[in-house]
Order: structure tokens, then C-alpha cells, then sequence
């Protein structure tokens, strides 16, 4: 189930990237978009569409895709509180607190996280950079084969810690109780059951009874996906999310068992899941994929991971450590474990990973639920410039200029003289008439 | 030129945002894309074309856009060295001094802002953030008719103290000396001539000659924005940027000249960059009205201001001065001047603004050239929720999960707990394993 690659192959098949915008549309994506929205119509059109409704209609339009697209009549969007209460009241008392004690150690984690705001004198009066937090932030949170309760504390409460004092929820219609239970416990009290396209076109744009928000966070769908790529710049955003991997770095002292588990754990998240092992340890990838073999037999999702797993993910044999370093590097995983000796040493290596796992102790799926850090980590490369969820993410600064006298006088002048080059003579102006 | 507007009317005409990507397109451009790119093309598609093009040929698209689009005939994209050099050894003395003057600020400025990596030992083992440089960016410097070399400065600099290694140059053909010079100034020796949404999908995409960058910063026009916004994704943004814009609030101690000479600055850059007063002063508003009428005169781009002012830039009287601190917010300028006696009472208030400058010592157009923070900062109102160019563009952060053996061994049962809650056994399967 999981093939042993060679360097060279692995780099012209399962190292390759292609960014989701520049991927085909399953066909039967295609046939869907076709039969709802007419002929020729691709997803980027129907959701042009989508938005363009919701922009011009509000709420009646949200009514109208939540019927044509998820066979759902709504009347109101909003989850009274009293549902979400008693979702959170309905947890079996072992769950309740393993959510709590997730939310509590993500929670303690994103309050470490420093807020740089700075102010220098070193320049002539005072400058420097304020940081404060984004008022509205929307949140989507997927439905789907899995929903994930999960999603929703590491997406809302990095945003409560950065002091976020407006957030709205988007979840899929007949919203699943866990998320709801989720909502309760971060104190949310905003909840939609609004989702795909339409949930994204709504919070950007607001309508009568959907506030429009300032930045919308959180994972989905193709749709949803082509949905904020198309109101990037209206609001902001998280980033573009594309399907999760996982990438494992392995010695000879790894356990191939623990190595397998992590590997599966990836792989049935969805069948574009990502899971693949270096290693230049050619006896541990033999074991691993015998491990991988004998596990996969008990787990439930194991149709998934027949798919995603053969053909997405692989061992790569590499030269050395520092070489599989190299690798990870350039395909910049969402994941990146360490399962190595020295896992510090390794570490000095690599630039480009959303989370980094030092050591078989701390193995992934810690990561996906309480270690501390947001599981929301940038996904197909782009952790080459993005980064995991983070308190940063909903707080924006502004620049601070407070010269004193002396140094506006000081600095006019140059500033003149600049102006006039760049044929800025207004510019140019308003710095002389200091001067006078 | 400059029209007094009460709160409501201003709020139905100067006050009103419409993002770019929801503005029809002036008709001048409608024409000019079907003329190259065939009836019914609208600039987004043209972009799309360009942008494939380039990515599926490579530099024969570059040359073929630059000679359809540009009218100018490239064998090679690259600027010389020694053509740098000798743009920079022609500046004059004082010009020359200037620029470094205002690069070594920039610098000095840049150098202040703290990358915040932190690491934690209070959660068991070590858990953090760790701070990198991003390793390839983009610059994207504008041409046009006021040829900007500050903007070069302001969006390489921040990125060289972030400790980008690779930094690549795109400007439209036949670039302005200046902008080579400044180039020079900041050891910035890879400059391709290359503009519009050909050089972002250069960038982009990489070409036999252009690399490929993992992130593009630096405004353009319509077509850079576009193309920047389709590339969103592939690479990482600083956003998009619209129209530039300062507001200043003025109370009656502000002197009428020095907000007349401000609000014209502004308003020269282009016929879309938008200038507004609020002031509860009426005295003073009057006083700017006729001020603005008499400097105009003298002022070489005239007829830029004659089209800008009157119908984008308006002074509004605001009851007091906290509800002008409120329009602020709502509104999030660009550049937000505060020409008030007590400047840093008022700022206070502020949440939501590019750059704030207190005091009419603070006049934007140092910001513009000479004080520090860079000058690339968000317009169209996304200072709701994006940050002036800074040191933290051009770097990313990596959780760091290094937990150690007793906190897994806590951890793990809860981790189960949740991922069979989320139906997720492969989760939990990599959980329970740990604990056998």
C-alpha cells in the first residue's frame, strides 16, 4: 500500500506540487457545476455567481443556495444559543472535558504568543508600530464526512487571545452537535448554518442578518476555497487551504509501528491526503510499510486511505538526514515530524514547515488536538511564506510618527529634495511650507 | 476645489467604499483590452491569458507581451549591473545624499521591529513559535508618470532586514533612472524590466530567466492587481492595493496652510487618490477651502488635482472630535493625520489606520519619504484588517511541538478521546499506539 520511492522518481511524481488553481476539476465537480448552473459554467463562474447574488440580494439569495445546493429550507440562518447550550450539555462528561482541556492548553499556548507592539526615540521624537486587534472575524468551519470540532477551537480562540471582540461562525446546515458543543465552549454565541460559497460571500459582504466581517479564517471545500480567493482584498483572509499532508523524517532508531501510525492517522483525513516518509534507512522502510500493511486493517476510514495513501503518498529513500532535510525544505509540508535521534540537531535544517514535531513523543495528531499550537497550518507549499494560525493573524498594526521639532526640520529638507526628483512638486511643497 | 460636506451626504458620496474588484472598469480600458484581446474579453481574462501563457512558455510570452503591450522589443530582461551602477553614479550630490539619508532611516526604523519568536516551557517540554525568512521575494516597482525610487526603498529595505536572501526586481521597460539607482543604493543586483501582470506571472511562475519568488510585494495598476490577485496562493501577497489616500482630522488650532498643503499632496498623486478633511471646526474648514484654491495654483500637476479633489476629496464637519476619530475607523485611510493640539489624546481612539501621524509636525509626506516605516501601507479601507509593509511580510513562523515524555503520555488519552469523537480511529490508533 505505501511504495518505496527512489529520489529521482519521487520528485516527478509524489514531491510534485501543482497549486489547486492549477489543478483540473474532477469531472464530477464539473457535471454537478454544469447541472446547477448551465452549460460551460465552471466552479470559478458558479461561485462569481453565488457571490454576486448574496452581494446583491442578501439574505433571500443565502435562502435560495441553501436550497438549490444543500437541499435545505431555511428561514433563519442563526443557531439560537439555547441549541448550542445544549449541544455542549449533551457531551458525554469524558468528551466535555477533553474539549476543555484541548481549549485550555491552545488557549495557554497563543497566550505566550508576544503582541510586538514597540516605540523607539532613537529617531528624533517618537516612532514605532501599534499593534491592535481586527474587530469582526468570521470563522468556517466544514461539515462534511468528518467535521471536526477541533477546527473550530484552533480557529476562534487565537483570535479571542489576540482580543477579536466580534466573531461569527459559518457551519454547513444541520450543523453537526460537536460543533455546536465547540461553539458553546469558546463562548461563541454567533453561529450560521450557512455553508460552501454562500457562507463566505455572506460574511464578506454582510446581509440583513449576517454581519459582514473584516477577515474570514478557517478551511473548506473546493467552493469555498474559489469563494475567498474571489473576495481576497475585500476582506482578509487566512490563506487559500488545500488538502493536509504530513511529512515524516525517520532514523534508524525510529519505531516503525509509531512511524505507520502517523503515516495512517494522515492519510484518512480525505483522499487527497498527503502522507510520506524520508528515510535513508532502507530496513526501517521496509518495516514501516509492512506496519502500515498490518495496521490499516482495524482502522474504520481504511477505504480512504486506500486511495489517498498508494498514489499521494510513499517512502522516499534519501542519501542522508540532512538531504531528507533538504527535501522538506523545498516541498515546505504542512506537518514536518522529526523522528529522529536528534531531532534539535535535525531541526537547525529546516526553514519551510507549518509545524514542526520534535521527536516521537511529540507525534502529529498531539498536534491536531491539545499540544497547544493551532492545527490550522498552511498546506501545499505554501509554508515557503505562510504561516500556522496564530495571534498575529487577527491583529494588524499601525505605524506610529511622532517626530519632534527638530527633526521635521531636519528632515524636510531630504524630503523635498526626493519629492522633486519624483516630479512631486505638491509634495515637495508641503514639506517647504514647513520650512517658511 | 475642496467641498464642505455635512456627515450624512458625505457619508452617500466621499465617505462610501467600493473595492476595486466591485468597481466597473473605466471604458477607456474595456476598449483597449477587446481591441488586443478580442471582443469581450474584460481585464480579468485578459490577465488569465497572460498569466498561462507565461507560465506554460516561459520568456518567449514575456517577449511577446512586452512587444504587444509595452511596444518594446526585449532580447533580454535583465538590467546590466554596471547600468545600475551608472544610474546611481549619475545622481547628483544632493539627490544622492537624500536617498541614502532616507534609506538609512528606513533601515534604522526597520531594524527596531521585533521578530517575535518565544518558546515556552510552562505546557511540558517546549512548545514555540520560531521565526524565518522567507527565502525568495518579488518587487514589483510601477512605472508611470511619477516613477517612484522611494517605493523600491520602502518595500526592499524591510525585507533585507527580515533577512530575505533572494530579491528580485520587476519594472516596466526602459525603467526610470531613479528607480536603477535606488536599486543600486540597496544592493539589489537582480532588476528585470518587466511590467504589468506579465511580471507578476513572472514572478509567479518563474521563467528560463525570471525566478520564481514565494512571495510579490509592491502596488501596480489595474493589471498588476489582478494578475496579483489570481496568483494569490501560488505566491504570498502583501495585498492589493487600491488608490492611495490620507485623511486628516484638524481642530482649530491646525494651521490652514500647512492641512491645505497636505490634503494637495495627496491629492496629486493620481485622479483616483483621495484627500479628506474631518474637522469640527467651521472657521477652519473655510480657511483650507480658500488655501487649497491658492496653492493650487502653483502646483505643476494641477490638472491631476483639478479632477482628484473635487470629486474625491471633500472636508466634512464632524460634530467634535471623537466622532471624527470614529469616521476614521469606519473609513481605515491609509494615512490617518492628526493636526490636533493633543494628538496622542486622540490617537487614542484611532483603530483602524495605515500609518498615524500625530501632530502637524507629522506631515504624511515625511512618512512618504524620509521618517521610517515604510510607505507601502493598506488602502481602500483593509486597514480594517492588514498592516504597513513591515518586517513580519517577509518572514513566516513554525509551531514547535517538543513535548516531552510525561506530557505525551497525559496528553495522548485525551487526543483519542477527541479524534473518536470526530470519528477520525486512524487518530486515534496513532494515539493509542503510544500508549501501549
Amino acid at each position: 500500500m505505501l511504495k518505496i520511492y527512489d529520489l529521482d522518481t519521487a520528485r516527478q511524481t509524489i514531491l510534485r506540487r501543482i497549486p489547486p488553481q492549477l489543478s483540473t476539476y474532477p469531472s464530477a465537480v464539473l457535471e454537478s457545476t454544469e447541472r446547477i448552473f448551465g452549460p460551460g459554467t465552471t466552479p470559478p463562474h458558479s461561485v462569481a455567481t453565488i457571490l454576486a447574488s448574496i452581494r446583491e440580494e442578501g439574505d433571500a439569495a443565502l435562502k435560495r443556495w441553501s436550497q438549490t445546493l444543500d437541499k435545505v429550507h431555511l428561514d433563519v440562518f442563526n443557531v439560537p444559543t439555547e441549541e448550542l447550550a445544549a449541544a455542549y450539555n449533551s457531551l458525554p462528561d469524558s468528551l466535555s472535558q477533553a474539549l476543555n482541556a484541548s481549549a485550555s492548553r491552545v488557549r495557554a499556548f497563543h497566550e505566550c504568543q508576544p503582541i510586538p507592539s514597540w516605540e523607539t526615540q532613537a529617531l528624533g521624537g517618537i516612532l514605532g508600530q501599534r499593534f491592535t486587534p481586527i474587530e469582526h472575524v468570521g470563522v468556517y468551519v466544514p461539515g462534511g464526512t468528518a467535521p471536526l470540532p477541533s477546527s473550530l477551537l484552533m480557529s476562534v480562540i487565537p483570535a479571542q487571545v489576540a482580543g477579536v471582540r466580534q466573531i461569527a461562525v459559518c457551519t454547513p446546515p444541520n450543523p453537526n452537535p460537536l460543533i455546536l458543543a465547540a461553539a458553546r465552549l469558546c463562548n461563541v454565541d454567533r453561529v450560521y448554518q450557512i455553508g460552501g460559497a454562500q457562507a463566505i460571500g455572506a460574511m464578506a459582504f454582510g446581509t440583513q442578518t449576517i454581519p459582514q466581517v473584516d477577515k474570514i479564517v478557517g478551511a473548506g471545500n473546493l467552493f469555498v476555497t474559489l469563494a475567498k480567493q474571489q473576495v481576497y482584498g475585500i476582506v482578509g483572509l487566512d490563506g487559500l487551504a488545500g488538502p493536509t499532508e504530513t511529512m515524516v523524517i525517520a532514523d534508524e532508531d525510529a519505531n516503525p509501528q509509531w512511524v505507520a501510525a502517523d503515516l495512517l492517522a494522515q492519510a484518512e483525513h480525505d483522499i487527497l491526503a498527503k502522507a510520506i516518509l524520508l528515510t535513508p534507512d532502507d530496513s526501517l522502510a521496509r518495516r514501516v510499510q509492512v506496519a502500515v500493511a498490518q495496521q490499516v486493517e482495524n482502522l474504520s476510514r481504511a477505504d480512504i486511505i486506500a486511495q489517498s495513501l498508494p498514489q499521494l503518498g510513499g517512502i522516499i529513500l534519501t542519501p542522508d538526514l540532512k538531504s531528507a532535510a533538504a527535501i522538506a525544505n523545498e516541498y515546505a509540508p504542512e506537518h514536518l515530524c522529526l523522528s529522529v535521534a536528534q531531532p534539535w540537531n535535525l531541526a537547525q535544517e529546516i526553514k519551510n514547515a507549518g509545524g514542526i514535531f520534535y521527536g516521537e513523543n511529540s507525534f502529529e495528531v498531539l498536534g491536531d488536538y491539545i499540544a497547544g499550537p493551532s492545527h490550522v497550518m498552511p498546506t501545499g507549499g505554501t509554508a515557503r511564506f505562510a504561516s500556522p494560525l496564530n495571534v498575529l493573524d487577527f491583529v494588524k498594526l499601525s505605524s506610529i510618527i511622532a517626530l519632534d521639532k527638530s527633526t521635521t526640520e531636519n528632515l524636510s529638507p531630504i524630503a523635498a529634495q526626493i519629492a522633486q526628483a519624483e516630479m512631486l512638486t505638491a509634495h515637495a511643497a508641503a514639506a517647504e511650507i514647513r520650512e517658511a
